[in-house]
């Protein structure tokens, strides 16, 4: 988005106070516009998944119902399409909603690591993966931005639970933050320029992100080229002044003008670089035309194209997870179904806080399974979506289970389980409904589950007893309907987990950690978060990364990576194998066996959604930069690509492993330079180092017999390559001037 | 030790240039003595498990042979007796050797952390548990020091690994270093006043420990108030000057005067208060003095009587991990035996490194088992100790142990595995062992393996497969009669684990964070070390902490738990119920569920050893102090009994509780103020906070209804309680003013 013709020109014109007055909300949701100036007013609206337009100008916390929009599936279910493809149609239906509702910034995607299943807001982010998380995020701001509506990147940053969101500190070494946490930011605002990133209400390494001046200028803007405008999550600024002087630009909701009057007050005194105001108050007001002009003269709803979009979404986001025998898809009028489970009849589709929509319409999965079984399906609730155990309700649904051949029985976690605002305290399904599970499996074994909920839950104990298992997450205001497609096959199921499902609790890497204490979490388990941990450690889950089944079956064939200058090519042949058409998700993960850092053992480096009709075959072809195989090192502040032997996985989950492939790298130089604190050990290794060391000992060991004894030892010279050359020095081997010596001389070999 | 007569009149005579030679070594053992002033030079030796005592001098990095000494089971066994008195005993004996030697100072005990069992010199260490270190630590120093020769407690502090130990930084948060890697020390400072603290060569937190005023200065005099002698690890000191400032008495070994010179030449140019110099010379005075006085007019080295306490000593550091059916204790001349393995040979009994002792004496398992058989025992190596698999080795072994009833099959590591200087990088057994092991099997399956290793092993794939198991660890030069004393029966075995022998390496909770890189070790695990963390995650291992069996058995009644004052104390009757005297190690572990800081679930308290002859009941006493159920408050930096109702387990095993018993613990006020960044939930928790905030926002939600729906609403509460009273001034519903005069408020009721 390049700079506006008319902003500067209204730049020159304001007052201070009229730029400080741009710098936070006219209310709850507009941006301050200056009519005599040229400024328009715009507005910024609750995402993602849904316009969530308050057109009374919303309530003290913005938290109370909208006006009504298309629910689509929020991002739990939007990211198991691993399809940005189809992210991006989603993206343009909810930027042409905006236009419809005058709307000019839409408050999403958000993009934090699913660190822990019991963040209450996993249901809005897409992943335990950067690369995923990333990608589906670039695609989603693509496709709103293409209408001419701005996105707000969320939120930056380290946002990964709503345990004392609004002042906990994300204690997180660098490494972890550069590799795990910033990824999938750095890739969307390189890749697509959000109009704003919306800063996060925690702080990170003991400083609110909305005065964090490392994140917000250092990184975003300086490293990554961020060009738009920092908005506050609402009432996240602690103190507008250093806010604003660490690259908080936009203060949201209004303050009345409190905060506005310390800005001008703050340069007034000189604590605050009026140049700062003006690069803030430029941002904003190229926000602004840029909204005003992007605005569409008129636009509608169009309620029933949208709600046929939200469903085909929803189809795409359903995970199959398991299928014995083939019990599904059902064949309409085949056999007696029976359903039982509140969720049928009452669904639960959207997460709860600012993210709630008022849909438009509803499907509910009973109808819509009613609609096409071709047959009377009997009905049982089985339970009450907030109650404890009902002995009443249980006992209608076994009866009605023991009376059909099938039953779907759909589970999940009511809405007051998971929620912006709190974290779970365990990932276990109400009581009331695996009790009911057991019940029903005693009468009838032929039990398809079918699940809602916004993040994880655990399965292990009786997943392995039910035929069939079909995660359906949330899935917006069509997934009544979208469910029934996937049951009866009119939808064959692509869905792929972006989250591992744990056999326990106790077995997440973070159990220990998360949610933190007294205002401050610890990012223990580091780099390993999600598959990163379980498949290091080879450690049992019930579904892993990646994971998700077919109504048909696909073969990989002729398995190829190779490096082409500074870009990875991986290309294989996928063979739909079954009688179906179905869609298969190609993944790519790559690990360095013998890194000289921790890594995990692979990681996601690319991936596609395939369509491939029945029978046939496609050549997927895969890419992803050398660059992308660095790690991040913290004692020189660079990437860095280890040399060596990396291997390509392509892969069908993160467990299923189709082709190892090895690739060669030259990697870069060390970045860490040969000094009087390397090691022997690394002296030897290195290609400069080497040889100068060796000359000089050839001299020095004459005179030091006993290390000339330690170094021809095997075992000793073990011990010796760990001592840093300062200790050499120490301990009388060399002095301090032949160390610097040759720290010189290899400075000058590898000028 | 009080301050010796003359200390304060000697140093009052020496020039700068004389109190600076002080306090470097004047040789690779001996300190610097001034004759003419009255300061005699006393020597220092290694330890901890026998008295190195280098005649000669010391080669250049002191690992060559040192003279004969009594070789006693290195730490990894003595501290599975979990005995004191044993341990107190221990001490005494090498207190003698140490005077029979001249010795002043024996460099011991170790007791780091066995933080992962990859550690190399964990064979030196005591256990995986502070409580456990610390009070076996404390019985060595009151040992040793009880017969005039003094102690160097090491390797202060955090120095869990050998790989890059002269270099590496550990990364630790603040609570798990109070909490886990310190206590040891502190218990062993505050009960003994060891004569000197050994700093180690690591970096903590970015800080040679030898230059670490935190830990010197502020925590271990400061705090605990040590009054001994700081000395450095043999070639730990990087720059002399800071290191003297920041609490390092004493640079051993000699730098020839060169650093010395530093010292003048710094209190010359005023960057060195000579405060510092004489501060560290006097300790140093003081230790010389009081080690020439404490030297013996003369004493003789027993070598019998040593050799007979060091095969006492051994029996009580061997583990029973397994006996299936009894098949231990054997019977003289019952059932014919074969010994298989090297290692009955040639005993693996100590560890590498500058521990190493010439023994007097060197018993094998072999002439031992065969002087207590009342039979012939035939023998085959089976394998070589450094070599890979020999198949007539093997092919013999295999003949053996088929033609008799029952086999005693010595594994082990070899000596080349693991030792001080380098770690090991997986916890396996060498291949041609196990290999024979499957082989042995398929022709005789009444297999007792004994055990010969510094550090944890993997068993998990075989040891259900063996009727018996005994874990011999190291266990000195008499070890070889101690295994036959066990295998016949005359000793009861009752040694206890002191490390969790994990399923696999990758179970261990430093799996991915061990040893780090480029100069730098995250303790990722925090607190969550062992047991901590297998127990706390319900994780699965071979063998728990805390674990053995004896050849008797033992009921626990009439279990009491109550707070006295300021004490725990626990009661408990405990009956041998078996024909055969033997010995239980009795443990109290603690826990306090749902505690508002992340904390194991339950963590060693206090422990007995007690004897019980057969069908004898003993009562046993425990205590510890109610200060020890704290946790350290990060954000206050203080300790901080937390309030509330603590279980109190009593035990065999981490994992074998046989009581359960709650006690009230009124604790400590929270350790953190109420202020403008405290939640509304620590407000409506808090005894003086709630009262004050309720009354004021009857005032002010009659102005603000929003807050008030938002209160009464129990979803909208759940996240109003996580609001930090800054954000509801942010979000205007309280004044910056009546914000502060709550804070006011709380601070004079409290007052």
């Amino acid at each position: 988005m390049s700079l506006h013709p008319q902003t500067e020109s209204i730049l020159a014109t304001l007052t201070l106070e009229q730029k400080a007055s741009l710098l936070s909300g006219a209310s709850f949701w507009d941006t301050e516009g200056i009519e005599d100036a040229g400024v328009p007013s715009i507005i910024l609206s609750d995402g993602p998944h849904g316009v969530r337009r308050q057109s009374t100008g919303g309530d003290h916390l913005g938290l109370l119902d909208g006006e009504p929009a298309t629910c689509f599936p929020p991002a739990v279910g939007l990211g198991s399409s691993w399809d940005p493809i189809l992210v991006e149609r989603v993206g343009e239906a909810l930027g042409r909603e905006a236009q419809a509702k005058r709307v000019s910034v839409l408050l999403g995607p958000g993009i934090n690591i699913k660190r822990d299943p019991r963040c209450g807001r996993n249901f809005e982010y897409l992943s335990e993966d950067p690369l995923h998380a990333g990608v589906l995020g670039s695609a989603f701001v693509r496709g709103v931005q293409s209408q001419g509506v701005g996105t707000s990147l969320k939120h930056y940053a380290a946002n990964n639970q709503e345990t004392d969101r609004l002042r906990v500190s994300a204690e997180i070494d660098t490494r972890t933050l550069r590799e795990l946490y910033l990824p999938a930011f750095r890739r969307v605002v390189t890749e697509t320029q959000p109009w704003t990133v919306m800063c996060s209400y925690n702080r990170v390494n003991g400083v609110y992100a909305s005065e964090h001046n490392w994140l917000l200028n250092t990184v975003l803007r300086d490293e990554w080229g961020f060009e738009g405008v920092v908005v506050s999550d609402w009432g996240a600024v602690r103190d507008r002044v250093p806010a604003l002087a660490a690259g908080l630009d936009l203060e949201m909701p209004s303050t009345n003008g409190r905060t506005d009057a310390d800005v001008v007050a703050a340069v007034n005194d000189g604590s605050l670089d009026i140049a700062v105001v003006d690069t803030a108050a430029r941002r904003l007001i190229d926000l602004a035309l840029h909204g005003r002009d992007g605005l569409w003269a008129d636009a509608e709803l169009d309620v029933p194209g949208q709600h046929a979009l939200a469903r085909e979404i929803a189809g795409r986001s359903i995970v199959l997870l398991r299928n014995e025998g083939d019990i599904l898809p059902l064949t309409p009028g085949a056999g007696s179904l029976a359903v039982i489970g509140e969720f049928a009849r009452t669904p639960r589709y959207q997460g709860a806080g600012s993210s709630q929509i008022v849909p438009t319409r509803l499907d509910n999965a009973l109808d819509e399974i009613r609609a096409q079984a071709g047959a009377d399906v009997p009905y049982a609730a089985g339970f009450t979506l907030e109650g404890d155990e009902d002995a009443a309700l249980a006992d209608e649904a076994v009866r009605v289970a023991s009376a059909a051949e099938t039953v779907l029985y759909f589970m999940g976690l009511p809405s007051s389980a998971e929620s912006e605002g709190f974290d779970r305290d365990d990932i276990e399904l109400p009581a009331a409904q695996t009790a009911l599970l057991e019940r029903l499996l005693a009468v009838n074994p032929r039990i398809i589950v079918v699940l809602s909920n916004g993040a994880v839950v655990r399965v292990s104990d009786w997943n392995e007893r039910v035929p069939a298992l079909v995660e359906g997450w949330l899935l917006g205001q069509a997934g009544g309907g979208a469910i029934a497609d996937v049951l009866f096959g009119v939808v064959n199921p692509s869905g792929r987990l972006t989250e591992s499902i744990p056999e326990r609790l106790q077995d997440v890497p973070a159990f220990t950690s998360f949610p933190g204490e007294h205002g401050s979490v610890r990012y223990a388990e580091g780099l390993y978060v999600g598959y990163r941990h379980y498949d290091t450690r080879e450690a049992a889950v019930t579904y892993p990364f990646g994971f998700g089944l077919s109504y048909t079956s696909f073969a990989y064939d002729h398995p190829v990576a190779r490096v082409e200058g500074e870009t990875v090519r991986v290309s294989v042949h996928v063979t739909n194998t079954g009688a179906r058409d179905g869609r298969e998700v190609v993944q790519v993960y790559s690990g360095l066996p013998g890194a000289e850092v921790s890594r995990p053992v692979h990681e996601l480096r690319a991936f596609a959604s395939v369509e491939i009709p029945a029978g046939e075959t496609r050549e997927v072809e895969l890419s992803f930069p050398v660059a992308g195989l660095a790690y991040f090192s913290t004692i020189a502040d660079v990437w860095s690509v280890e040399g060596g032997t990396y291997v390509i996985e392509i892969a069908a989950s993160s467990r299923d492993i189709r082709a190892h492939l090895d690739i060669q790298v030259a990697g870069d130089p060390s970045p860490i330079p040969l000094s009087v604190n390397s090691t022997l050990g690394e002296w030897f290794a290195h290609p400069v180092g080497a040889p100068i060391l060796n000359a000089a000992f050839a001299q020095v060991l004459a005179e030091a017999p006993a290390v000339g004894g330690m170094l021809n030892d095997p075992h000793l010279r073990k011990m010796a390559e760990q001592m840093p050359m300062s200790q050499m020095v120490a301990f009388g081997a060399l002095s301090p001037e032949q160390a610097q010596g040759l720290v010189s001389a290899v400075e000058q070999a590898s000028a």
